[in-house]
């Protein structure tokens, strides 16, 4: 809001007004007020969820130092979700198409999470939200999100943008002036890494129905987003099972998005390392900031040994954050790499249960891969230390992260 | 050396051999060379520490689990040395002014600490190489590089960058074509936050001296040089006290010193954001890459609870890289902020000494500010966990280098 009111203000040349057009600058001043929302605030959150008694009921899993947890505070989530949507609508513009969609995010999944930790908590009712309802939130999430990314005027791409030399920053970030709209343009492309000018678009898949294959792209892409919102969601929340595991990669994710963002949100960038260009989407680095600092404030208090877990609350938000983000930055089918942690903990999960089943049938005792999924408690069974797992996963994360920028310059 | 293997094959059209003229893509190459050089080989080099006996003989402090680290081989820096020397004569320019001081300043730091590490262990000699020695080694690297600096034809900055429309990378690095080198010049400039135009000149501070300030404005750079390197480096080996907080705090400064680096030897990015334009230095980045791998890598080996120690061998050399590459590309005095860890460490332990040696003169029984010095020891003796003592010092280190990068937004 503040975004507004300085915008009214530099009208009469009020003195600094003027800075607070630059994405930089306005993202510089959220991270600060998120790192002292998450540290500052954060503490006495935890202290006021302590006394609430909402710890979580610990499943034994025969795991050394396990059992010490019991009686840490979860839904410390509740302190991200204020360190990312506080600052947001303090600095971004809210009136920027993908900075509601991005607080929407944050909150339908926030209250889903919530309702979640809520019911575990203090209905002491281990099993939490119904999964039925958890997927029919996510899925919904997903569809409303498609479906405004297909429909709203306001999303478009820019093909062929080209940098006008000494433009303001106004310019810069608005496209104003720089080139006429007249490119810009609704569609189904995406970045993939290692394909010609790294775009797929994906009307290929449907390339067979001719004249109709526009109209059924969107549809493809829609599931597609619902797919993605939901497995990345579900991601960290799987990841979510040892200190500061899923806070830590999800900055690190957070930190590459911020990236990307900006610099296809900005046709000088755009222009001179020839990534897609879309309009409008540099804001979304103020929403990427707050996130970047509600999860490193956190990670303050969440750390090995940690004084309160995220719950629900924090982790289905931190991965529809992700997921949702990388789509609309067109660069959702880089998740596989980027967001690998989480899709390695999945797909622990899944091998295990099915492998499990599949031998049981067969052999008529069920057998394991691991020794425990999510793979993080396969290594803890192994008798690694639990901060050296976090941080080997966090280095993992980071390897991964570099990648999936190296991918993007390889053509 | 593939660098100019690989210039000379594109004259022949070798297929890939062009990509090598691109810094992000030898960078990419040299930080993935980086990581996997201290991971699989680093595991070999701690067996083989090991087998040596090379165990660090720790001196008892009273501290909870410390003595559990006696028998972790120490002089685990060859494993950071080896990961920064070898990527870099593979990938970079070897034959830039910048990545030449670069790995000399490596090298030189990296035999005084291994001397010291090895006197340590081998002669039981618990002082290690005389004090005497460490400093001049310090301060002869310093007036080494402050002298090549002053006197090189090669080390310029160009005033009024003005980038080329449509440069081909290769100008875009070189400079070449871009903009007359009549515009180099030898300059005693640096950059300051909060000053017009974010520039300081140390000439400013012997403009007394009339028409010799010029002459006298480089004594006054050397000596400055001197200090630096000298402080740093002995903040970084101060630092060096927990698992992984040497490691950590280092590849946040590398990552930060990376990026100005970056943006300060591209045309486009300089000349965009209104920054120093040095050129040549953008190869410096090729260096940098390397340096965060090796110390990521190493961090695999060295976070809590950690197999490995880095010893004098990795600190010494961590800190003189760091201070260099800072005063190479004119950032040495945001080194207070950037590196704000180290200054603390060294600050606290300054503060102690002197404190307790003014009180034992005063009162005749020496008093302490601290619980114990350097600063983590004063936070390991009220209770806190070392892991997260570390981890909160990572999450310091990044909001100071958040701030470092901020800083030069604010003119």
């Amino acid at each position: 809001m503040l975004y507004y009111l300085f915008a009214y203000l530099d009208q009469f040349d009020f003195p600094g007004a003027g800075m607070f057009q630059y994405i930089s600058f306005r993202s510089a001043m959220t991270v600060i007020t998120s790192l002292i929302i998450s540290t500052m605030f954060g503490k006495r959150i935890i202290n006021y969820l302590r006394k609430q008694q909402i710890g979580e009921e610990i499943r034994d899993l025969g795991l050394e130092g396990q059992m010490s947890k019991k009686g840490t505070p979860t839904m410390g989530g509740v302190i991200i979700l204020g360190s990312i949507v506080i600052p947001t609508l303090l600095f971004a513009d809210i009136l920027n198409i993908y900075v509601v969609l991005m607080l929407i995010t944050t909150a339908w999944l926030g209250v889903i999470g919530f309702l979640d930790d809520y019911i575990k908590t203090f209905k002491k009712n281990k099993e939490g939200l119904a999964g039925k309802f958890k997927i029919i939130g996510q899925v919904g999430l997903g569809l409303m999100v498609g479906l405004t990314l297909y429909l709203s005027d306001d999303v478009v791409i820019r093909e062929k943008p080209v940098a006008k030399k000494n433009a303001t920053p106004t310019e810069i970030v608005t496209g104003a002036d720089v080139q006429s709209k007249a490119n810009d343009v609704k569609s189904t492309k995406t970045t993939i890494p290692f394909f010609k000018n790294n775009e797929f678009d994906y009307e290929y898949l449907v390339s067979f129905l001719g004249k109709h294959s526009q109209k059924a792209a969107w549809v493809v892409f829609v599931i597609f987003v619902i797919l993605i919102v939901t497995a990345v969601s579900n991601g960290a929340n799987l990841t979510d099972g040892l200190d500061g595991l899923a806070t830590g990669t999800s900055a690190i994710i957070g930190a590459t998005l911020g990236i990307l963002a900006y610099v296809g949100g900005n046709v000088i960038y755009a222009d001179y390392l020839n990534i897609m260009y879309i309009p409008s989407s540099g804001e979304l680095v103020v929403f990427m900031s707050a996130f970047i600092g509600a999860t490193i404030g956190f990670l303050w208090y969440n750390s090995y040994p940690a004084q309160v877990f995220m719950g629900d609350t924090g982790s289905l938000a931190l991965g529809g954050i992700i997921a949702v983000f990388a789509i609309i930055i067109r660069k959702e089918l880089l998740i596989p790499i980027l967001c690998g942690i989480f899709l390695m903990e999945n797909v622990s999960v899944l091998m295990q249960v099915s492998y499990f089943k599949y031998t049981k049938r067969k052999y008529g005792e069920g057998r394991r891969i691991f020794k425990m999924s999510p793979l993080h408690h396969h290594y803890q069974m192994k008798g690694y230390p639990e901060p050296k797992i976090v941080m080997r996963f966090m280095i993992v994360g980071i390897i991964l992260a570099v990648f999936t920028i190296v991918t993007l310059k390889i053509r």
